[in-house]
């Protein structure tokens, strides 16, 4: 891994300025080859010419990070230049094509990829990187943060270490197997089993959530034909996105578009107004219809009638916002219903506490946001069923052991102690090239 | 001007990292507020976390540049964090918002404009900046970077010097004015005036080329229908940005793309076939193409025969790069004409050279690119007219000194020491936001 890479950092673009990184041994001797030899110290911001022999490219500001205290543990050079493509591109092309201090173009996320290679980040660290790019929201960007600053990495140490604990119990009878010595303390092994159960098990079930507020929390507005579910997708996200008609049937594709309410991002489908209909477009769109029901993790039922809905069986399990338009026209009696007008924008902040408090998002709470996560913590969900199963049946000490092994196996796969050539290129190539 | 202002200075989007830049007294303080009271040293790139109270917005790299060694002049503070919008964003809101320090966005080219009012650059050099970061060919990046590294301003300060030079001598006549004194070296002043007069008027002649270089050189391609102007286009471009078809009269609406050969940007314009036409869609084709021949500096006339095309009376002056297109079916034998087959891509390189030396473009000449520039080296050009009109009309010393200051005062316009908050205002409106 000493091969010298290079890349534009900053957005693709045309802006005031751009940043082009180097990593690797060479990164040093090719900033200084191009900066007339003029000599860089760490940490420090020189202003200098980028020149192709006799041709300046552009006036730099380059800041050199000597290893290891740089992002990837390696020489890092910075060069700050004009936010032009020409400028930015000319810079990368003359890095690349230098022949005494070779160095080629990164791939996407390998600049993050060095940096756990190095130790400066764990893999659920780096992972937490991408996530943090891709934030839209405050909340996604909060659950970023946390794992990225290692508020994360802290909680799966804690649990590797009761792991370890328990390990420990256990090989304490395994050494006293011959003496077929059993430990009056197998209840406190049950207590810590159990503990550690049920926290798995809420970080299993926190993928959800967690899923949710990093792309979206999905939200079905459904109801029969005509009682304003397009006006009420406009309403909210303050803008004619849905075509709205006082014709029964005028939405058929599903609309979709995002908002953010208290930091949470919602994704909002409007949907075909569920009735019987001969038309077969119309009949394929109130199809699409049950799918984003049951899709959604919250469905907005809405009636422009005191009469709620009739809900198809599968929806039981979905948080529904109960909602009851038009109160312009005629007022609302019916308990447990919002009361709005999406055509006057009515009570719409009630509506909008209601979709938060529905998604029920406890900042402070860890939450698994990630699918390889979850993986992972399923199968330490598994292992540890064995290990308590193992126990209750009587299974040798050392054969339990076995499945606590294959737990903390796991739990090293988040992290990155365990990882695998093709993990990595996953994870990686999800980043954006320069960083 | 002591209002600090902040703006994110690279690209608009998500990459790898984005600069957040701030200037002005607040700078410092603002940084350290927000960075939990960490000491930042000048020109030092500083790890810390950005934070507001806390919660943690990002991890950042602060770099801090003291006044005056900064761009702007002022004290300037740059974050570097991740590129994330929602994290640009954040940092931005909470610098604004900041109670105790107070900052404010920043305008286009405002740091530029900074920069200038604190002596760092003079006006032509600010405008050079926004030109490098606009240019996108190897000769437009050079006019710009000659203007912006000082060379441009180094040739208008040796004119000044000569003007300067002229006013002594005629004020050397004046002291002996009452004495009707007139010095015999009226021809050494002559001679200075006329040389003068011819590198300014060089300069003035340069912009059409300047202005090329800058914006593309335009080139328009004429010739009867159905000689394969769109297919030479097409392959010039190397894809299919024209429809071809085999009926004549295809192309109606000018078609036109830019193309970078040896370093030179061309904007090359298809127009529809030239011919008597009943159809009115087509005829407005036709005028077309007659105004993209008036507009264009360098025309190509192409046949697929060996007979030239009667360019019309206005079109004499034009360069004109005569083509013989079809030598696949028919060879060609008519001298001046380079033949090419436009369908096989053949002997297009022999097109090329030729397009590049009609624009006789010479890297090492300085060349106005600027319209402000051109109109106050015109006015120049007028007063030495009037200099040389005056002397040999026998006015006396102090009347032509006055036209004399007036060049001096246009001079003083293209580098900024004479401006005024109007110019000013168009110049730095120009600029993307964050330079």
């Amino acid at each position: 891994m000493s091969e010298t890479i290079v890349a534009i950092s900053t957005p693709h673009g045309v802006g005031g300025i751009a940043v082009v990184r180097l990593s690797g041994t060479s990164a040093l001797p090719l900033a200084m080859h191009f900066m007339g030899g003029k000599s860089l110290s760490s940490h420090r911001a020189t202003y200098g010419v980028f020149a192709d022999g006799g041709r300046v490219v552009d006036e730099v500001v380059a800041t050199y990070f000597q290893a290891p205290h740089s992002y990837t543990g390696e020489d890092v050079v910075e060069f700050s230049c004009h936010g032009s493509l020409f400028v930015q591109q000319e810079i990368v092309r003359l890095l690349v094509g230098c022949k005494e201090f070779p160095c080629r173009l990164a791939e996407p996320g390998e600049f993050t990829q060095r940096a756990f290679l190095n130790g400066k980040l764990d893999l659920s660290q780096a992972e937490a990187v991408a996530d943090l790019i891709d934030s839209q929201s405050e909340s996604a960007h909060r659950l970023a943060v946390n794992q990225l600053r290692g508020g994360y990495s802290q909680m799966l140490k804690d649990l590797r270490g009761r792991f370890v604990e328990l390990t420990a119990l256990l090989e304490l009878e395994l050494d006293f197997s011959e003496e077929e010595v059993e430990f009056a303390d197998r209840t406190a092994l049950n207590i810590l089993i159990d503990t550690l159960s049920s926290e798995v098990s809420r970080l299993v079930a926190s993928f959800k959530m967690g899923n949710a507020i990093k792309n979206g929390v999905p939200v079905a507005i459904v109801g029969k034909p005509n009682v304003g579910k397009s006006t009420l997708l406009n309403a909210l996200l303050g803008e004619e996105r849905a075509i709205v008609s006082p014709i029964a049937g005028t939405t058929r594709d599903t609309v979709e578009d995002t908002f953010v309410i208290e930091g949470i991002q919602f994704r909002f489908i409007d949907t075909a107004g569920i009735r019987k209909s001969d038309d077969l477009v119309e009949s394929a769109g109130i199809e699409r219809s049950y799918k984003a029901m049951r899709d959604a993790q919250i469905v907005i039922c809405m009636t422009d009638n005191d009469e709620p809905l009739a809900l198809p069986e599968e929806m039981t399990e979905k948080k529904v916002v109960w909602v009851r338009n038009k109160i312009d026209e005629v007022a609302c009696s019916a308990p447990g219903m919002i009361p709005v007008s999406a055509k006057e924008g009515t009570n719409l902040d009630a509506l909008r506490k209601a979709l938060v408090d529905s998604v029920g998002y406890e900042s402070d709470k860890t939450m698994l946001t990630n699918l390889r996560h979850h993986e992972a913590m399923t199968h330490i969900l598994e292992a540890l069923g064995h290990v308590k199963e193992g126990l209750s049946s009587g299974l040798p000490a050392d054969l339990v052991v076995v499945d606590i092994r294959e737990a903390l196996y796991y739990l090293g796969q988040i992290t990155g102690e365990v990882s695998s050539d093709e993990v990595l290129g996953t994870i990686f190539s999800r980043f954006c090239i320069g960083k």
